[in-house]
């Protein structure tokens, strides 16, 4: 099958392998919004007289043929096609003809992929979202069936002061809470079209990028091509950074999780269902989930770093560098995704235990308080603060 | 002088020096702002009852003679102080005695920090939002001079196809026009007062939250405690990706200059007075500003990894891996303003050179278009592709 | 099937698929080497009683079975087994009934994992070092074919003084060379045997790891178990660094072929086979694989990354974080032997211009020389340099 | 004063400060290595004729001047000379007028830098390997005081297994030893003198770089001068990756020392002179020292990840972006260096708590032990396993 760009040479059969990488495979996920902006620059390619009205149908059905394909797993992109790109025109070639020949008028393969990047990003953020207000909502529920009880709150890895489950969960909540503005702030960011801007120098033809916009549902067009350019990788950056903001704080929490549930500060138990064996010590049961939940941060993280380099001390304008960004990111809202389905479960699970929970709060961890009773006795704070300490001294010695 | 939480022993003096680092110069730019939060502190604890009207007066005159000993470069902060935070107590207590040691009533070093940091980070904020601005008006400018003059812009570092400098410097005007988005966006997040939280877990006594709030011009009272906390590094984290959104811009267009520039090139020129020479080749006239332009972008990138690494995989609750943060913070700030100080007299100094522009334009970059003049007679797009690609390469044989 | 460490509870199914994640398919790179340390480990036990020579006989002949079946593509790892050791020990509890069962006997999945990974690194290691020796070969080449031809090497860009392609191409050749030391430092460092170490405290039992280090070739024994379960992640971190070291060299000069290709400096030519073209500009040949060798050169940094995050701040011991790691090196390594493939090929491929290169070499990039004809004069260096400096300057106004 | 490269022009004043930055502060540490190759240099071109003999003498003299100045804090590198090598060339021509003019010959900046920072880092690695020593003195005297201590070692932040206070502090002692061997492969991976390559392409003079090698007590010359440049950023590249293994040790056992020193677990006790307070709770005692240590690892990573991003995507040739590896380099040598004092003195006051030690051997940690039991009375592996967990299951409801 042939490449859209194909006159008349072949390629190193090494070279293809290794430039196509797992395009063919990635792009599955793509296609679909590929399809539906294929069908919306259809009809203003008929809407400003590129395409007769016949050519348009024959394409729309064409093209609903090939969703309808995709949808009984009847089609694959077979790696010679490079991409999803590719496989769409050449399967509007082989069912339409000299039709199909013109859906690429008034288009190149760089708005292409940015205008079905940027409708899948919307459809992951939208998800995102849900699924970060569905955690939030355990965490109301876990905050409601344990919130009040009281515990010795750590700081530097010590016990502090006394706090209590509510303070703690509804920490998350109001930190989720952060990046629900951060998701909708980015949706907003990315919420333009591209499609029109051709490979970044916009498209010789008299075209109307307002109708594409509008047809697929962005607020509004994205005028300039250059910069439109610069967002690949710019706004694959601003995303990767969202997501990472939200595995920072499931990362903080699955470290309490896994601090808090060994036995030896023992506030919160985890039950078995959720926790992994050794296949040595049969006593063991352990916080895997937990374990993989922190650690995929790190990966988010990484990958946030990877899209900042890969598109560092380039000039403007497109480079095949950028082709890698499109796993690094599809994947991240996989994980991403996954970790809060994660968590949600556990803190559907969570149990705490109010006995230790109780025992926490030792003299020292309620020191502080001490001092504020002397200061109410109007006592400077400092002189009460070294008060404490001495009396705490004493005792230690 | 005595630490905050002295009580009876003395520190290894290896650790000390270890423990302060660099905090007593990095906090010479972050005393002002606590000062003022002091004032407001000071304020607050006199309205709820903890401090008497006359040591409140006799605090705020203390806290006003600190303050015009630092705009007289009559203070420092002794490395044994460890920070300004210590240094102001202390200073207090020298001046004004019993009321110095009731300044730190109902606060703790950690939500002192957060208080002095976020005033600090807004009103850097700001100030990033007009050199921002100012370097949009100079990128306005230099479309007006020069926009008009057509050259052939790249893809793959290679001539694509026609484009001109209008195009391109309002393309830095958009990506800058996010950035600004997403500063108002940070700005709009941290503009919550962390004071009154404590270390992590409130403070067991009756204040007023949002009275100081209110006098230090915050939006609201940022209400969790371990959220407060938890936002230690978060929102850093957060600010660190807004400046290398901002850097990774001008990375971007420092590239495109420093090629644009090569005399082989030569679609624009720089003067000498932004250029150094070569110790060995005399007649080199090297673009080093653009240069470190481009390497500052990573450096800020890099700032923001470490952020996200020293905060990782930690448990809830303050940690001193968190001092860290300060230091790269403000470094960053003063890093990215002076990238957009130098970018703006870049481009103020920038010159094109039209003629090289308009050689640049041959025949194949013109290729596209001869492509859309056959679609225009009916061809489909995907022929016209095919034959023109053609022409081109039996010419090049 | 079971697992290792079942023990009469179900795992929650999402926890199930989100703890597996991608190892029953990673994990078939794997399972050669966990048979023949199985293999070795069988024969240790049979030598020190746990196991009856019969019992061995049938534990070998079960092993060399399963290897045969992946070999013929005839097994795979299902999901519920988790990874390769558990469906070792299932294959061998299915086959050999009994003997199956004390397969696992003085060792944990920690030394299994560890030793399996060891044997494989080893191998791709010594594979490493034989693509880099024929891509030297290759160079070698390169530079007898084209080495004399003299061109205006670059410094900030900018055309500097005259070199050849003889020592450009001998410089990427000793910086592989550089890499090629690295990589026998690295394989010497990594040649320890693990199995024994159990899950990184031993094994309470009598065992000969002599016996196994010497049959799987390990030149010899990692004695301490804690440093074995810390080296995890740490020569992860050394391994992902020596791969970094190549693919640097590789971005390095993939950004040179970029450059010294594009038509305005031309000092090369990339034949079509290895070009592909623009979905819209006919006339495009771009450098994609050069584009793509460069842009992994940062996925592999970004991974290295990853290995420090992953396993930064955390105690001795394993944590399941570590099996990220797993994926991200097996990849690496993968990459870079497609990129040492691809630049062998590059470079087997690429053409010097000789007429250009010819050209480069104006007045100006010859100064350096003119300077220090002055020089053989008597004349300063500072002051001959001024002087030709004003030479050039005068002509240039 | 004049820069090298002066020739008749004004730098405007922004863009001076900018692209000096700190580099007349960091260059203070390296003026002396530069003092030490000028002298080498010099000798070399009296040997090859370019300097007569009085020259050589008058040109030591001035140079031994200088290094005494700097001795006694009598000499400092003004911003606008740029750096040390502008300072010296500068210094020597006012004192000794033409023939000062004469030392830059035969060289560029390029490999005079390179050379003074080989000189440095060869020293720094030395002493890195003195203080690693040392710290591996302290670590074999603690396990001769505490190390027949048994304790449960942990997996998975859970109990795991029995070890001791020898196992784990020797783990510490062959990690470093790993670093000790990858320091010395650094060396010697550095030890060649750039000294001659000018500015990446070589000289166009007759000059003896044996001479200067030797002189400065480099191993052997390298040769090829693109090479020579692609080492800078490479070299620096490994040297931090080394850097961070170190730290990477350091990082993992600072957790645990925080981690078993908290009241809960108990193994440890870190005395008071090495922990700071609190300013609100006045029974605080907080590990800073390791939370530093641990943090700076990050710090170590983040340099290092931000030297090959700065390093990427660029062409072959000097680039100003190098600049900024300098500073980088020279604060993480410091920063490891305090890491490694930190620890031995962590490690020299450090105490076992004995009871707690014995107290953490409960049943459960014992389970493995008990498996091999009955492993030895001839019951397979995993029906000894499955047995034991079920005894335990058993008791835990």
């Amino acid at each position: 099958m042939s490449k859209l760009w194909e006159k008349g040479y072949t390629l190193d059969p090494l070279i293809e392998r290794f430039t196509v990488g797992k395009d063919h495979i990635t792009d599955m996920k793509l296609i679909r919004y590929d399809i539906v902006a294929s069908v919306a620059h259809a009809e203003m390619l008929a809407k400003t007289g590129f395409l007769s009205n016949e050519e348009l149908e024959k394409l729309k059905a064409a093209l609903k043929k090939l969703s309808d394909l995709i949808d009984s797993n009847q089609f694959s992109i077979s790696p010679d096609e490079e991409d999803c790109h590719t496989a769409i025109e050449n399967f509007l070639v082989r069912e339409v003809g000299e039709a199909g020949k013109k859906i690429h008028t008034a288009r190149s393969r760089n708005d292409q992929v940015l205008t079905a990047l940027r409708l899948l990003y919307k459809d992951e953020l939208k998800k995102l979202q849900q699924l970060i207000q569905e955690l939030r909502e355990q965490l109301k529920s876990f905050s409601k069936r344990f919130g009040r009880i009281k515990f010795a709150g750590f700081t530097h890895t010590r016990k502090a002061m006394p706090t209590n489950f509510r303070t703690w969960s509804m920490a998350l909540y109001n930190a989720l809470g952060d990046d629900l503005k951060l998701l909708r702030f980015v949706f907003e960011m990315i919420d333009q079209s591209p499609l029109g801007t051709g490979a970044g120098y916009g498209v010789p033809a008299k075209i109307d990028r307002r109708f594409t916009a509008q047809r697929l549902g962005f607020k509004k067009i994205q005028k300039n091509p250059i910069h439109t350019q610069l967002s690949r990788g710019k706004y694959e950056f601003l995303l990767l950074h969202s997501l990472s903001q939200i595995s920072f704080d499931l990362n903080r929490f699955a470290s309490d999780i896994v601090l808090f549930s060994l036995p030896e500060i023992g506030y919160l138990s985890l039950p078995r269902e959720l926790c992994t064996g050794s296949s040595i010590m049969p006593h063991k049961l352990n916080p895997d989930p937990l374990e993989l939940v922190r650690a995929y941060h790190n990966r988010i993280v990484a990958r946030q770093m990877e899209c900042a380099m890969i598109t560092s001390n380039l000039i403007t304008g497109y480079h095949r560098d950028f082709q890698l960004l499109k796993e690094i990111v599809l994947e991240s809202f996989e994980i991403v995704e996954q970790l809060l389905l994660v968590m949600k479960l556990v803190f559907e699970k969570l149990r705490v235990n109010q006995e230790k929970c109780r025992a926490s709060l030792t003299k020292e961890v309620l020191a502080t308080e001490r001092v504020y009773e002397l200061v109410e006795q109007g006592i400077p704070f400092r002189n009460a603060y070294r008060s404490v300490a001495e009396e705490l001294g004493s005792e230690r010695e």
